[in-house]
């Protein structure tokens, strides 16, 4: 499988993309890795590794959409058409590659990669997926962002799609699936949960749960949460906030005593697992799924583990061909 | 000032309920309190303590709306007249007491609290408040569950009361007020925030300082964040389920070997500080912000301090006249 890398995208490009590219093709022998970006730079990189040079190949560019652009996604999307995004992009496009990943900006990437790549026919909307942290390993939550404002049809047709996406990468055969609410029982939330609810239970290609409750979806009792991309997004920076936030306090505490410094260094372990943990770069990015390809969206300050583990997940998608599953799938729907 | 005390609502009634009470009579030399309630299981409580008891009387009662009451709210409000709820509520209809507290089933009292105390004229809905930690201190946030559905003129209204409410409640004279959003730049979000945004920029009545991401809101840069019913309490519940699940993991890890439960025994004092930064009811519950009345709702989980906390901000709001304060200032919008 060929994986085509945006190398100019993220908060510390190209370093970190090289990183990635270079640990993941070491890790995999049969894996292919296109870097997209400034040669001269990417090249400057590079000569610091080792790796088969025979598997790598550099699509020069000297055109990048900037992480805080000014112009509107659409906009940047169309005015820098040789951007280093959209051109690893055209590289699936135009079956030189079988995925694409980038941690450039979110808006443009998922612009770019909806004109480029396309819907599957059926696709009311693609969704951004993310993982979440749970207690017993991880859950999927969707739409993370993609669609601020949705239609309760939206919302059952992510559970249906993200179904397959769990099937593929966590291995999960048939997912339980809740829906993000406000509260347990039917008929509470606002009115696209309640009219989703309405749609998932009557759905009977899912195994759907019920609503959720964001303090209770970690606790392990569902694979999927289906909401919004509003909601998804906010729950998003709500987490990272509130682990930021924890953090923060406890290092500013501890920073205040000897006694409380001996302590924290002999709970260091445990605060590194922690990290790990919460830390949603160890299961390699966001998909937009739903498109005619793979496209994943690593996080802006991705290092080269990141990259590395988004470059793994871009590649069992493709060698899965998810795309073709997700195509089943939605035509049954039809 | 005279604060009526629902004794029964709560997961430790009427024991935490009447325990906070005695806490707040023996602080306050000026408070007087109604507790409303099953009379032989106060009076069994009461028992046990030392208080000042000119300043306390109780208003029998045997009947009580439950946690998870069956029926719907509004149900529940209408079959049960004489639940230990409505009978507080009353007092405060009836003139007896300044202002009423509870911890019981948030949905019947939002509902008795409406159809009994009635919104101020004005005002387009009522909102709850709630009380986050950030690094400087506090803020505010609303709406945390009472309105699942918005339109953006109720934010916009909801920002304008909110900053009474910092008024009288933190000593803030001109808060800084947020639109909780999934971008910072004006033009991001849904329908709703978008909408809300162009509202709360030409008010000239609130200093709005513009979007907020929810993982900067906890950083200090605004006093007061608003948002929709709907989002506010996936916020509020997505905050205690990663604190929870921070605590928990750690709590495990600790467990598996001697010289972690060393460290955490050191580090204690930090988590205990830590917890008491995070925990809410510090500040004294939630107001229904908007009604003819004050009337407060204290965490289901309540224990003794929580209730004191919360009859001291009653008593607060109740001495500031807080209601009066909202009338003027609707008034003058209208």
């Amino acid at each position: 499988m060929k994986v085509a890398l945006d190398a100019m995208g993220g908060d510390f490009s190209p370093m970190e993309a090289v990183n990635g590219a270079v640990m993941a093709l070491n890790e995999m022998s049969h894996l292919e890795i296109i870097l997209v970006g400034d040669k001269t730079l990417i090249d400057e990189e590079l000569k610091k590794h080792n790796y088969d040079k025979s598997r790598l190949s550099i699509e020069h560019t000297d055109e990048t959409i900037e992480m805080h652009e000014k112009m509107s996604p659409a906009m940047a999307v169309r005015k820098k058409p040789k951007a280093s995004m959209n051109i690893a992009i055209d590289c699936v496009t135009q079956g030189r590659a079988h995925a694409i990943v980038s941690a450039g900006n979110t808006g443009a990437l998922m612009t770019s990669s909806q004109m480029k790549l396309r819907r599957i026919k059926g696709v009311l909307r693609p969704a951004i997926t993310t993982i979440f942290p749970s207690k017993h390993g991880h859950l999927v939550m969707l739409d993370a962002g993609a669609n601020a404002d949705c239609k309760p049809e939206f919302l059952n047709q992510f559970a249906l799609m993200s179904k397959v996406y769990a099937n593929v990468l966590l291995d999960i055969k048939n997912p339980k699936i809740g829906l993000l609410n406000i509260g347990e029982e039917e008929g509470k939330g606002n009115e696209i949960t309640k009219e989703a609810y309405t749609l998932m239970k009557e759905n009977d290609r899912i195994n759907f749960v019920g609503n959720m409750e964001p303090r209770d979806m970690m606790e392990g009792e569902v694979d999927i949460v289906v909401t919004d991309g509003f909601t998804g997004n906010i729950v998003l920076k709500t987490g990272e906030g509130v682990v930021k936030f924890v953090f923060d306090f406890l290092k500013q505490e501890i920073k205040s005593s000897f006694v409380l410094k001996i302590g924290a260094l002999l709970l260091k372990p445990v605060f590194k697992r922690m990290k790990e943990k919460m830390d949603s770069s160890e299961y390699g990015g966001a998909l937009f799924l739903g498109l005619n390809g793979i496209s994943i969206k690593a996080h802006g300050n991705s290092d080269g583990k990141a990259f590395k583990n988004a470059i793994k997940v871009a590649e069992k998608f493709a060698e899965a061909d998810l795309t073709a599953k997700l195509k089943k799938v939605i035509d049954k729907e039809a």
